[in-house]
């Protein structure tokens, strides 16, 4: 059996970067149990002072796009220079099957093998809020660790987009050259907030089809409204293969980051971030003590289906929802 | 002083399309009384059998794209058809300025007075929640007073396009020609709602870059995501001041409205978005009684103050806020 760690063995070995401490830190904070939520928030007010200082980016792209090759390609070039990486991985897809698309380390072998590395892929079961904020919070205890570059990642379905780029500085959408049709399993309005659209693959035969593809993309992008960053989005050619456009994509995000910082924006954002998680997380359990209420429960479903079939007013049985609730909460009390 | 009108004086009159009627239940659907919301709700409940015959058609377009001429325009050619014709507006700048931009029905003063149109502008003073909620029942009067065409205007600035895409069944972002950066006013995400994107004002000299912005737009269109709907969205000129396409715009309303009928999309489409205005309805309540609860209200700027300092977490802060209120609500029953 494990040795239990108290509160200083878990702030002294994260800010030690000791490698086993943060993995157990991190299932402390996955974890539901009461005692866990306590301790892991103990943990993370700890070490909050060291947090914030890596540069944070977002990696998405729909399945079969080449996120693991890629994140490896790009993630063993920032080791090379002597940067530590830490990639955290948000999967939709394990609420739904159990399993898991992305959260398979032996995905990225060799960066998971690489000293200077850290990959930890999300904790499945919970609803993507929970996942959200959970690798918020691994995000923070693995900043204090000491990691430089903290690269989250998400397959391109769903909401999960929208939460890493909401936690993270530098947003990056992978894309595959092709018939002009790539975004079609990219959900709408993601690509207006990516910072760079990286065609990925770019190699081989590919490489004319990719030109091809940045200067279409370049053409819409220039469409779009301009990001309040400051920063025009950049379209690139990237192959996670022979490592083609690694080293210009990070030039990218220095760049990204020397500007933001000098305009004020990057702290801006980081600081809005935060509140925006604030109210994420209050709406949230909200929402969850609402649904979750028993009186709720048995009437949504017969609710729902007046409201659908046109026989109720939408505001009229949200009004008889809320006096359900309401009514059950001041009861409490007595 | 006014009569009063029973309810039956309401419903009738709304059915048989009596327009003082019909004016006088809308100031009661946007009256704060509480008496008003009683007899709000049962006009409601009484009109909704006769409710959803109309075509809802979203216009959006930053200020200056000649919204006002176009529907004058539109509004005009669907009278001339032998249509009527009823445009409402949401107008997100009226909560700030107390005035309004758009509520001013002289805007169109030829279709205002025009026997198969009418026209009313959003109620001001109240949160933009409360506008849509507003304009969501308005609509539904209207369509029980007959109206075959119902027209939902609103700037392109803030949420209210998202909201107007809620409501409607087709939504139209007109816009300028010009020099490529058109949609610097317009936020992110709505041009990939657009149903037709119309660039508008194109007359004389505007002719051949009105063509070249269709061009434009047509490829970066061809980029986006296809919409579930299962039209594809379509570019075309317009000018409010000659009538140019005007009618070839009718005519993509009702390919769309036939086609998605066909599919199924049509009330498919409809049947969500009465699910999503009651989730909407639901979650506007909870956050209004979270926030305006006095304790919360007392502590709120301090929290956020910390949060944007880094000092305090994020999650623990939410935390720290919803204790005080269910706190709160477990007590009032005492």
């Amino acid at each position: 059996m494990r040795k239990r760690l108290s509160l200083d063995d878990y702030t002294k070995g994260i800010l030690s970067c000791d490698r086993v401490v943060l993995s157990r830190a991190i299932t402390v904070i996955e974890s539901k149990l009461a005692a866990d939520r306590i301790l892991a928030k103990s943990i993370l007010e700890s070490i909050l002072p060291e947090t914030g200082k890596s540069i944070r980016i977002g990696i998405t792209g729909v399945p079969g796009v080449g996120k693991s090759t890629f994140i490896e390609s790009f993630g063993k070039f920032l080791t090379s220079l002597g940067k530590t990486v830490g990639v955290l991985t948000i999967d939709p897809s394990s609420q739904r099957s159990g399993g898991s698309i992305l959260g398979d380390k032996t995905r990225m072998e060799t960066l998971s093998h690489d000293a200077l590395a850290y990959i930890r892929p999300s904790a499945t079961g919970l609803s993507l809020g929970g996942v959200a904020d959970n690798t918020r919070e691994t995000l923070l205890l693995c900043e204090a660790a000491g990691f430089e570059v903290m690269i989250i990642e998400t397959v391109g379905v769903g909401q999960s987009e929208t939460l890493v780029h909401g936690m993270t500085d530098f947003f990056l959408l992978l894309m595959l050259a092709g018939a002009g049709d790539e975004l079609q399993g990219i959900k709408k309005g993601i690509m207006e907030m990516a910072d760079a659209v990286v065609i990925n693959k770019a190699d081989g035969i590919n490489v004319p089809i990719a030109e091809q593809a940045i200067r279409t993309y370049e053409n819409a992008l220039h469409l779009f409204p301009k990001s309040r960053s400051g920063h025009i989005t950049k379209v690139m050619a990237c192959s996670g293969l022979d490592g083609t456009g690694i080293s210009e994509l990070w030039d990218t995000v220095l760049n990204y980051q020397k500007l933001t910082i000098a305009n004020g924006y990057f702290v801006k954002n980081r600081q809005s971030q935060n509140i925006d998680w604030m109210h994420e997380r209050i709406r949230q359990t909200l929402e969850h003590e609402f649904y979750q209420n028993q009186k709720v429960k048995r009437s949504l479903a017969t609710v729902e289906k007046l409201v659908k079939e046109e026989k109720e007013l939408p505001s009229v049985a949200a009004e008889r929802l809320l006096d359900l609730f309401f009514f059950e909460k001041n009861k409490l009390g007595i």
